[in-house]
Parts: structure tokens; C-alpha cells; sequence
């Protein structure tokens, strides 16, 4: 009989978002007439903007004439979008990231759950908890998390860093062994961005100890803050330890179309292999390049046109942010995020755990969350909102908040 | 120190189709006016149809717009390509396969690459020699493969199934324990289908001793003769043991759009485990769906206009596959493949080793193509040609071989 991957049956299952569905189903069978506004999932409501559908257009008609047909994508990437990418996202910060070093895919989806690829099966992984669930996952059907314990909510191979009110939600670098950190900043869920001091220490510490730092830059777009770094190589010596995942989802509404892309320097090595040239032959061995249309689609975003554009769709959801912190805060409420990120971390009143906030929240104003222990253990007691919805919506929803009051939250 | 996957390092390098390109720069370099016709690649060169460029610009539009905008798609594909899926490849040709046992992806490179992660790492694999080099690589990246032997070019852990001239390129089912066996009918790089009466006893054999049936068929859209199947599920029994992999690429030239599926049907499970959940599940965890726009697409494949126009696209590379056949043998080669096949599979004359004509066709004729020794060991002696050129290229090149005379390729 064939063996299977048993790791994928220790996965408890992924209730999160079914859960969420399930319940307002329920809710809505219950009220039929009742205005349901989600503001619980990570996806974008505006359109591409002009800018990106010219481009799809342009590149459509391409496909469409013997001369200008495409097949296969290089591997790795368009050159036209790799320059794109190294002059606008690193050069103009002063980094120095060269377009070979980028490796253009179909979204940080992927690439975040591939990346473990590159480690051995006995590396120890490191999270943030409460945590974005693919990084974990994706380590667990690759057996390297031992085993799941329900009580604890943990797995006994992982080492696991609380971001919790008590250190701002800044990891800190734990004590026991470990070999790949996973960071995000801005980070999902809790809408904190890590300070350049914090993620300085982190680069040095890896340096010194060899470990490898993944670093997830989804929601580099959102930073306000002067002193927060748009990109892990901002920090010295961050191109002899580290990764950068990015996203084209967030900053310009690709979630639909699929691109991302993954920066690992030809610095980086460990073991005496290259971790570029090991990403490299994984890319050209298992994947085949994103769509030409969709790259062209991303070079738009750096032209003059598509930057304009995404400045104003960028506002448009930056607005909603600070809609939904200043109508929480003025309501009574606890909140942190929103400020560089598209996400708020509402701290649930009088120790409501985060279903039962749910529940609420749903039925006095029927707003959709998503509950925060569904992100890990150190998620309970928390609350994620996101700016994502259309603004009309996000107004409406914290006008209803206001005019019942915190107390219509408590219990 | 962080450990790596020391498994990347066992791969020899990839050298096929690095040194194929080195080989014709030399060569260029030397003879700056040579009109060289490249028959190597398995790339299209012919345009995507207007049915689909209609739809890709439809669904273009559409994302340009609030109303019609799709963000994320669902993880394992739209309806309603799932359901012209099930509808044209499955329930036309009298296969029981329903929408929600399709799993839309980027292609199938990538599907063919991490189907492997549902097997436990000390499962076995078979594969055909020679063969397709992605399905033994993404398992040496697994860990699976064991050691390589440079002299036999053979991995310690692999089971090998030979395909030659003496089993008229079938592959017989191994002696060896095997637990993972993959099949591509019609075959890359042989150009020979599988009867079914064939595949049949491969489907009876794992549903009888438990292994698992791979089965890519990318290539399923040139089958001309009638007893050759278009899916392993018109084999009785093969959806307890079989899992099939398809691609948009060469029936409808999807190459630079990325698009494919792969069928698991509910009925296959192992060690009490559903295949197709586990399917579900690496989907839903490590990749977020093709794009809406190459979905959309892919529906036009099946409407009306796309099937006359493609039929008319196949019709032009199977043209080519036949001027390539017909030309080699009336200069007296002996050629395989092609017949349900674009990939024609020729004899080295004179027991030539494939490289040593590969340099005598592109000295001599000017032509491109690729050493059978680069998909394996059994390779070794012959010589792959595409039908994807341009029809006038590959009349040109079939008119240098003929006026040469077989002759001027024995040393």
C-alpha cells in the first residue's frame, strides 16, 4: 500500500473562515432583512486602476498576433518587471538589490508556503503568535512540527514569539533553539509595524547565530511611520540572513490577478550551499514563470500613470483604516494597528473572548470580524478588522458601533 | 547554523537545455549567416485564438470595474470552468468526473511537481526511461530519490521503466517494489500513446497491490488513434487508483498563461486517508488560484468559437508533426511518435550517441532539436523534434535533411 503523507492529518482543521461563514449564514437566515457589512477578510474591494488594465490590455493584444506572442515566461521572471521591481522597491530606499536576485511568482501566497523548501527537515521554525496560518502549515506537511497538541493550541517543533500588549506586539527573540524566524511587518494580524531598532536586532542576532530570517513585506505600502523600514535590507548586514516575500495584492489589488515575488540575496548562503542558487533550481524545477500578461501588468504599477493611481487607492483604504480606529477609540474601545497597516487589533471588552465578541458584534451591529484566537493562542481576548470594504460600509459600521456604546459590547 | 535541504545538492546540473543553447551560440558565432530553424523546444509559436483573446479581454474589463471586480478566486477554481471541464473532458467521453474533483491550477508543471507531497517520504516512485525530468526532480528535492550514480545515471531509490524500440516504447510494469507510478501518454519526449489495453493493466495492477497511477496528460489533445484513451478514467477501476494532470498548454498554446488541473477523484484514498482532501487542503494552505482573467480564458476554450479555432491550431502542429515524419523517413530515418503526438522521436543513424548528431544537424542542416540522452539513460541514441514551429520553417528544415540524403548525418 502506498504510503502517504500522514503529516497533513495532524492539521486540525481550518474552521477559521468556515466557522465565520457558517455563523453569519445562520444569522442571516435567522434576520433576513438585516445589512450585513464584513469587514473580516484580508481581500481588496476596489478595481485595477486604469493604469494595470491598459497594460492587461495591451499585453492581451500581444497574445493575440504571431509577432508579439509569448510563451513561456523566463522562469524567473521578465526582465522588464525585475528592473521594474529593483529600481522602485530597493535602488530609491537605498537598497541594494539587483534584478537577479528577484524572483517574480504568482503570488506571496505561494512563496511563503514554498520557501521552507530550502531548509532541512530537522530546521526549527520560529512564529510570531498569533500568526498568519500558512507559514506554520506549510511546515507541518513538510513534517517538520512534530506534533499538535489541542490544549496548548501548539506544535511541540515549533518555537513560538507572543506579540501581545504587554511588548507592544513586537516579537522578541526567543531563548530556545531555533533556525528560521518568520517575521511580518506590517504584520497580519495584528496591524503593528515592527520599528527599524526592533528588526536591526533580529538581523544581527541571525548573523551571529546563523539562523535564516523570513520576512513577509505584504503590507509594505501601508507604513506612515518614519522609523519603520519598507524592506528588510534597509537594516545592515540583512543580505547575508535574510528573505523578503512581497505582494502585489496589497498595494495594488492584484489578489485576483496573482503576482508576488521573493528576494534572496547571492550573499545568502548556509551550509556551504546558496540559498539563491537552491531558489533558483526550485523555480525552474517547479514552477513556470507567472503570466506575461500579469507582469506586464505589474510593470504598470511602477509607471508614472500606475503610481499616481495607487497613491489615491492606497488613501482610499488608509482612510477606512483610520474611520474604523478613530470610530472604535471614540466608542470606547481598545485598537492597535491601522496606522501602517490596513488591519486593526481590537482588544476585546471585558475579557469577552473572541468568539463570544464575535457573536456580539454580529448581532447588535451586524459587522463580520474575524476572531483573533483563530490566528493562535496569543490572538485570544482580540479582534480583526480590516480596511478593505468599501468606505460607504466602513462609515456605516462604525456610525452603528457609536450610537450604541461600548456597554452594548460587554457581554 | 540553520540547516538547508542537502538534497538540492545531490542534482546533477541541468545541463540539457543550457548546453543545447551554448552549442548554437558557438555555432552562430561561427557562422553569423546561418539561418538556423530551432524544432528543439516545447513551446508554441502559434497565437492564442480569438475566443480567447475575446474572453481575456472581457474579463479584463471587468476587473476594471467595481461592480464586476473579482479579488481572490475560490483556492481550487471558478465553477464554471470546473464545470466545462467535468462536462468536455470527462462526461463527453463517458468519464464519471465531477466539478469538485477538479482542481484548477497555474499549469501543469506545477501541478506535476508538488503532486508528490501527498506520498510519505519513503514511498517509491516508478517513472518511464526516459522521461519528463520535472517528475524525478521535485522527489529528489523531497528527499525520496535516494543517491545518484553519475555512471548509471540512476537514482539509488527510483524504479526505472524502460521505453524502447524492443517494447515499442510501453512501459511494462516493474519487478522492483513501487508504491508511485508515473505515466505520461502521449508521451514527452518518446511521441508514443499509450493503447488501452495498456494502461488498463497498469490500472488493474495498482488497484490490486495499492500503488498510485500519475498520470500526465498534457499532450492528450493530439491523440488521432482510436483505441489510444484521452484520460486514464475510460479505464475501468482507475478512479480508486489514479490521478490524472492536465494542461491548457498544448491544446489551446497556454504556455505564457499559465493554466492546468489536475483530477483527484473522491473514491481515492490510502492508509485511510482521502487523496482528494489532502489535495484540497495543500491547495487551500499553499496556493491562492489562477487568475480570474486566465480562468475566464480557459472557458472560452471549450465554447463553440474556441473549439473551431483551436481545431484548426491543432490541425496546423499536427500538419507539422506529419512533414516532419514523412520527410524523415523518405530520407530514410527511423522515426517514432508523431502520430498522436507533436514530439517525433528519431533513431540516430549509424548508432550515433544523440549529442554527436545533435552537432551534425546543426552543422549540416542547420536545425535544432534536442539529445534523447537529456531525458535518460534509454534516451541515449535518439533524438526528439517539435511540431510547434512555424509550418514554413519545418517544410524548410524537412527540405535540407531530404536534399542532404541520409548520408551526410551517419559521422
Amino acid at each position: 500500500m502506498t504510503p502517504v503523507n500522514t503529516e497533513f492529518a495532524k492539521l486540525p482543521g481550518s474552521y477559521l473562515f468556515s466557522t465565520v461563514a457558517k455563523k453569519v449564514a445562520a444569522y442571516t437566515a435567522e434576520h433576513p432583512d438585516a445589512e450585513i457589512i464584513r469587514l473580516g477578510i484580508g481581500d481588496v474591494t476596489q478595481p485595477l486602476v486604469p493604469a494595470v488594465i491598459k497594460a492587461l490590455h495591451s499585453a492581451v493584444d500581444e497574445m493575440g498576433a504571431a509577432e508579439t506572442f509569448r510563451g513561456y515566461a523566463p522562469d524567473l521572471g521578465y526582465p522588464f518587471l525585475r528592473e521594474a521591481i529593483a529600481k522602485n522597491d530597493f535602488k530609491q530606499r537605498g537598497c541594494d538589490i539587483s534584478p537577479d536576485e528577484i524572483f517574480v511568482s504568482d503570488g506571496a501566497k505561494s512563496d511563503s508556503a514554498d520557501i521552507q523548501e530550502l531548509f532541512g527537515r530537522y530546521a526549527v521554525i520560529a512564529v510570531c503568535d498569533p500568526v498568519y496560518p500558512v507559514y506554520v502549515d506549510s511546515n507541518v506537511m513538510a513534517g517538520r512540527c512534530g506534533e499538535y497538541d489541542k490544549e496548548t493550541q501548539k506544535w511541540s517543533r515549533v518555537v513560538y514569539m507572543p506579540c501581545t500588549e504587554e511588548n507592544n506586539f513586537v516579537p522578541m527573540i526567543p531563548a530556545e533553539r531555533h533556525d528560521v524566524i518568520y517575521l511580518c511587518s506590517p504584520n497580519n494580524p495584528t496591524g503593528t509595524a515592527m520599528k527599524k531598532a526592533d528588526l536591526q536586532r533580529f538581523v544581527d542576532h541571525a548573523n551571529e547565530t546563523g539562523a535564516v530570517i523570513l520576512f513577509d513585506a505584504a503590507y509594505e505600502a501601508y507604513i506612515t511611520e518614519p522609523d519603520v523600514p519598507h524592506s528588510i535590507y534597509e537594516c545592515e548586514g540583512a543580505k547575508t540572513c535574510a528573505i523578503e516575500l512581497r505582494s502585489f495584492s496589497k498595494n495594488a489589488g492584484f489578489t485576483g490577478l496573482r503576482l508576488g515575488y521573493t528576494v534572496v540575496p547571492k550573499e545568502l548562503e548556509r551550509g556551504g550551499l546558496s540559498l539563491h542558487d537552491m531558489w533558483a533550481r526550485r523555480h525552474g524545477t517547479k514552477f513556470n514563470g507567472a503570466p506575461y500578461i500579469v507582469q506586464r501588468a505589474g510593470e504598470a504599477v511602477y509607471s508614472a500613470e500606475g503610481k499616481a493611481e495607487l497613491k489615491e487607492q492606497l488613501s482610499y483604504y488608509q482612510n477606512n483604516a483610520k474611520t474604523i480606529r478613530d470610530g472604535l477609540v471614540s466608542a470606547g474601545f481598545t485598537v492597535y494597528g491601522g496606522v501602517s497597516s490596513p488591519y486593526l487589533w481590537l482588544k476585546t471588552p471585558n475579557n469577552l473572548n473572541s468568539w463570544e465578541f464575535f457573536d456580539l458584534l454580529l448581532d447588535k451591529a451586524r459587522i463580520v470580524g474575524t476572531p483573533g484566537s483563530g490566528f493562535g493562542p496569543h490572538g485570544e481576548g482580540y479582534f480583526r478588522l480590516t480596511a478593505f470594504g468599501t468606505h460607504e460600509n466602513t462609515v456605516k459600521a462604525m456610525e452603528r458601533v457609536n450610537s450604541l456604546g461600548l456597554s452594548h459590547f460587554m457581554a
